[in-house]
């Protein structure tokens, strides 16, 4: 099946905002084992629009993205109509439901840009909008399927997985299968080697593997003809070989998932963070619910605070440096003795740019955990930009408490 | 100038990576008042590739990225070469370049990738690659440029700003110029109105407003033959408008600059947070060089950590809540007495999606900030999802402390 995106908006095209919606609708669809043939960003301009349509016409589905507003830069209904040849009207029953919308909210519109967050091209369906006022627009076009849907994600993302994804669904002949795995807390080449090893044998399966933010995703997908015990087998094998460090369905990050483990236990948590500045807390607070695992946690950017809040010693300091085991060790002890918890992470590192010295070059940190009966600190050498080497300490320390709760069975 | 650009990779196609070099050579561009005119994604396949180059033939410029790699699918190299009927070579200097580029690092490559790595387009002039092994590669096709660049952020952004920004630059014959100020600390609707009033009878000028991460955009812009001394002007009036509003161009962030604001005030800060979980302690060290203006924070996530902690009264949480004035208050109380800095932020709010009541409704945030003879405690009210709430949280309480600073004049 040939799918293609157009997306509108000159905020794509200046760089005023990131297209995050490509990557959202495309990994939808890579998890039902679809693809997207080509995506295509123009500005707010009917020729421009009219061109990608001619060149995108001939999709099997065609998805535009954007131009739904009620403003005159808003284009996508009228192109889309006018390259049909199709009327646009004003619907009665949807501006109603605008209005109501808008009344519950206790906001308003004016009456020109109602009419037009009103207008529909003849022959469309309408998809449901729950966060905001324009409707996407359904148009079959003999077997071909053309979906006019908004750009903010929080209006795109619910109307796409609700409403249009069955519809895409509907439309294959035969489905390829797939299953999406992820491991938290192990490297991608152990990983890849245990999961191919876990799956050999298994005949008529397409094996992908790929780095997202906190873990590694696999996928699995499976011809319609083929086997059709297959995934079931794989899904098997792969539980046994990874276990708990395969990421459930319900957790939507690794944080999510240390929270999940901490709770299951019994166990709250609180970190003690240097270098990166309060991003693990900030992470293990990302999901709701996330007062039933963490209590707290202190940022000792200074080594002041460090002594102060945490009681690490001057001495340490002074003989080991900010960064050394001997350092993580003593935050560790703070957290457990001053700050009483049950279970916590400590790191210290050189983010960079500055700061490196040959002994400790930048990408050094030290990360440590504790959990009842247990601890571990170790350094690590992380390599890229100080974004980067921030965002490898706060996986790391996550990973690093769920290696702890899981291999000593908390 | 008709500019164009391809982007390669299935990746982007299957959300397994957000497309962030088209916003950025997008924003680069418009900030020297040029447009791109379309851009096109496509996947690791020879075809697809092709089509995208036929319809972007005709272009001033075309923009290739990524699929520069030396593994099978990196198909860029070749399928320019084909189009174009132009031979492909091994470039023995390139090679002895990458080699040591490896060696440096402590790296190698195998030889059948070295020899991919190390091929270059016939005629193609390369631009040098600071962060990796695949240089650029510019081919001038009659007064079309046409330039091949990696995807990896981290290499194509100093390369497109050193060495290829400046060539597109030449080929401008009437440079649209440009300035862009950025505005932190007020809504945009104030800023919108307050910029238009300022550069009212400045005649030829093109206004553009857009928010922002963390602050507010303006742009102008100038054809060549208006007014050359308009945007001087502009720029003279808006510095008298917005005053220390103005973020100066060093700050990458609202975050940066505030730091800047307490460097020069030989002020440290330090954070007490609850709903950001330490967003704001991580924004604040964001940047390189941040020892200089904070010294730590912590993130009173539990009650009992608001009260042992930070000293919070019991009586104030039972009485007032934890997302209250009398509890912000009481935080600020304890960054200062127990934690003894001269300036601070707390934070107290309902993030969501749970944990709203009819009087203090999901997005209900209390902020504070004190600096020197001065303190503020406000109540905000800001909608969207958690991750939302929680960033327009971690701006506004920069911003209050910025305000702060700015209006007693520390």
């Amino acid at each position: 099946m040939n799918i293609r995106i157009i997306c509108i908006g000159d905020e794509l095209l200046s760089g005023d905002t990131v297209n995050t919606n490509l990557a959202f609708i495309g990994e939808e669809l890579a998890n039902h084992g679809l693809n997207v043939a080509a995506e295509t960003c123009v500005p707010d301009d009917m020729d421009a629009i009219h061109d990608a349509i001619r060149q995108s016409d001939g999709a099997d589905v065609l998805i535009f993205i954007g131009g739904l507003g009620p403003t005159t830069d808003d284009l996508t209904r009228a192109a889309v109509a006018s390259y049909l040849g199709f009327q646009i009207r004003v619907d009665e029953s949807l501006k109603q439901h605008i209005i109501s919308y808008l009344g519950e909210r206790r906001r308003n519109m004016a009456d020109a840009y109602l009419d037009i967050q009103s207008q529909v091209i003849d022959t469309a369906e309408l998809l449901p909008n729950n966060n905001g006022t324009a409707p996407g627009q359904l148009i079959r076009r003999g077997n071909a399927l053309w979906a006019l849907l908004p750009g903010p994600p929080r209006e795109i993302k619910p109307m796409f997985i609700n409403f249009l994804l069955p519809k895409i669904l509907e439309k294959c002949d035969s489905i390829v299968e797939t299953l999406t795995v992820r491991v938290c807390a192990l490297p991608e080449s152990i990983v890849e080697s245990k999961a191919r090893h876990a799956i050999e044998g298994i005949s008529g399966l397409h094996f992908a593997i790929c780095i997202k933010k906190d873990c590694i995703m696999i996928r699995l997908s499976k011809p319609a003809d083929s086997n059709p015990q297959a995934l079931d087998l794989a899904k098997q094998r792969l539980q046994k070989e990874f276990g708990h460090y395969l990421l459930p369905d319900e957790c939507l990050t690794t944080a999510h998932y240390l929270g999940i483990l901490l709770k299951d236990r019994h166990l709250m948590m609180a970190t003690a963070e240097s270098c990166t500045g309060g991003g693990i807390a900030a992470a293990m607070t990302d999901t709701a619910g996330s007062s039933e695992w963490i209590v707290g946690g202190v940022v000792t950017y200074a080594n002041e605070w460090k002594m102060n809040v945490l009681g690490v010693h001057e001495e340490t300091l002074q003989r080991h440096g900010a960064v050394s085991e001997a350092t993580v060790h003593q935050m560790l002890d703070g957290l457990q003795m001053r700050f009483d918890v049950q279970a916590g992470v400590a790191v210290s590192g050189i983010a960079g740019p500055g700061g490196g010295t040959p002994e400790k070059p930048v990408g050094t940190v030290v990360i440590g955990a504790f959990a009842p009966h247990w601890r571990c600190v170790k350094t690590f050498h992380f390599s890229g930009l100080r974004d980067t080497v921030r965002q490898r300490t706060v996986n790391a320390a996550i990973n690093l408490l769920i290696t702890g709760l899981l291999e000593t069975n908390h």
